[in-house]
């Protein structure tokens, strides 16, 4: 256990959605922090979800700061990793839940990543057909994107979180000292989510990254703090003006198309998430520039960012016999498809993403230009 | 088959819930009408979910219905029973899309019962987030109560209806026609529910119901109508001032907490769903007595009319060893218990129900008595 720093709220970053409003508190320290919850609702029980990897570094921190809010704490640890972001899992938390008679206003915290975080926020929106829940996530991943804007679900064997619900947390606690103990390859992996923001949204934004890149590897405290920040604003802004994904939304998936199917052609957990959407980017990019929207010397910029990001660039071959074709079977099932038609998340310009459908045959040439070194 | 009746409109209720809102169509033969659906949304492809029992009787006419508005058109038949309410059933619903690569567009229909409603509706709420659907009851029960509402939910063995979400369809086609092939048990189940509006909100029409039982038992057609009418306008009164169930909804689950301990005590589908509402509501009704609120007149005039109906009206024995302390277990589980504390949906007079808890031991007592001859 490191000596406990004395905990310190940077900024807090509001989620505008009606009735359904929440604050995301970013800070060092504050996952500990009573402070962090003392206006939740009281309830008699709180579940914690945590994993793992996660439950021996941060679970108990957790749970003292909860001890005068809930008068009882439960704690469930589930195997860690994206294999696990099952409906095997899911229902183990559905089992804590009715073994220990928990009624709907029991509050659940997933602490943990992005796989924590989809699982038990899918969770809380079906106990019951709903109990509220908390989002403490513990990855830089998590902190920039998958705890922020309610997107929650679980992987079917057939495509990536094809089963879930749009459920938004009571809040979202982003502690940067839990990425300390975070793993090079995780931190790299969530970089991907940071740079993301850039080429769809704010050049200026992706200029600052080229700029901090190195700060962010060695966790240096500022820059985290600012790219958490930046990273959850802008995916505010978004998620306050389109909640259920009806338009402007989707260009938060950037990456993911191509992503998706690495992701799921692989098998769930070779590649990070963050890993395969690092890697999709180069090739949603390289898409725009086949379809003359952005030139080369943008693609090799992003894809440079990245690889300094400690990312892979190159595309991994999912089949031997016809590569692309895979890609394109696996990417058929995505959730922006419309009747057979795979739509892409592709750069207008850079700062400016929009989703338009692609010929088959461009994309399978940037699939191969895409897939060797 | 039967020669086909010509279609005749008899009503439209309509649940008032916002961008949520919807019409319930009851009519004659209007299941297999083309104009029953002329109004939907296109879409690429839909799902028609059905039953062993159901199918052969009129996925045929539904899908030639639907014919001219969606280009692929699948069915999907699942095993009959509560027994079946499960995830694993759930997810050969998933597995049917996924494998059809349905979009996020495509419209699933549930024709068939309760079951059918809850599984597709739960279905439909979670596909890729949220998918549009129909409800088709073609049960009595599923037409006075279940297709209506939004609530939808599988069981888990610890409790019924755990997991679930509130999603509105898109419209509700209550046919009264295939009530014609409904075996006379499931008939007197879904006038449980029927009989339940009476006592919690209308008592005039409790007397149209005691004056009309033996043709509704004879499907009298307009009897018939008038039940499913007027019970659908209940609904959706309710449901329209608390989607969520965060108050007056809860009204509706009179008799369901002695019945879901029923249910799940002697094992899913051992007695119907309505069956075990109908033999709660006599405990609840009891219940109110002990509580002051009704006086034994009122309890016996319910007792007697659930009677008539063909539903049993004495608990079965969950236990031999403590039969009371098993149903107060299984209650606790109840979505509505607070706190371990089990809140009971009891009459305040005739015509008037409201939520509140009660003494174990006079909890007990009901139970003691409402399970002997």
């Amino acid at each position: 256990m490191q000596a406990p720093s004395s905990p310190t709220l940077f900024s807090q970053v509001q989620i505008s959605l009606g009735e359904r409003s929440y604050p995301i508190l970013i800070g060092d320290s504050v996952l500990g922090e009573p402070s962090s919850y003392s206006d939740l609702p009281r309830a008699a029980q709180a579940l914690i979800v945590t994993n793992t990897t996660v439950k021996p570094l941060y679970a108990d921190a957790l749970q003292s700061a909860l001890r005068h809010h809930f008068r009882q704490i439960h704690v469930l640890t589930l195997p860690d990793g994206e294999a696990y972001k099952n409906w095997e899992q899911l229902n183990l938390i559905f089992d804590a839940l009715l073994q220990n008679t928990s009624d709907r206003k029991t509050v659940l915290f997933a602490l943990g990543g992005g796989v924590i975080g989809d699982m038990t926020g899918f969770a809380a929106a079906c106990y019951m057909r709903g109990v509220p829940f908390v989002q403490v996530p513990t990855t830089l991943l998590a902190q920039v994107d998958s705890s922020v804007g309610g997107k929650t679900a679980i992987n079917h064997p057939m495509g990536k979180n094809m089963i879930g619900a749009f459920y938004q947390p009571l809040r979202v606690v982003c502690d940067l000292a839990t990425l300390k103990t975070l793993p090079g390859r995780e931190m790299a992996a969530g970089l991907a989510e940071v740079i993301k923001y850039g080429p769809i949204y704010d050049m200026e934004f992706f200029d600052w990254i080229e700029a901090h890149v190195d700060a962010l590897l060695e966790h240096d405290a500022a820059a985290l703090a600012h790219a958490v920040q930046r990273s959850c604003q802008i995916k505010a802004e978004v998620v306050g003006q389109d909640e259920r994904e009806s338009g402007l939304r989707a260009i938060l998936n950037f990456g993911h198309t191509f992503g998706h199917a690495i992701e799921a052609g692989l098998g769930y957990g070779q590649w990070l998430h963050g890993e395969a959407v690092g890697c999709g980017m180069v090739m949603a990019a390289t898409l725009s520039q086949r379809l003359g929207l952005v030139d080369g010397a943008f693609v090799a910029r992003l894809r440079q960012l990245l690889k300094r990001a400690g990312l892979p660039v190159v595309g991994p071959v999912l089949s031997q016999s016809d590569n692309a074709a895979r890609y394109m079977e696996l990417m058929r099932v995505d959730k922006k498809a419309e009747a057979g038609e795979i739509r892409f998340v592709v750069l207008q310009k850079p700062g400016k993403a929009v989703v338009q459908p692609a010929p088959d045959a461009m994309v399978a040439e940037v699939i191969d230009a895409c897939c060797q070194p």
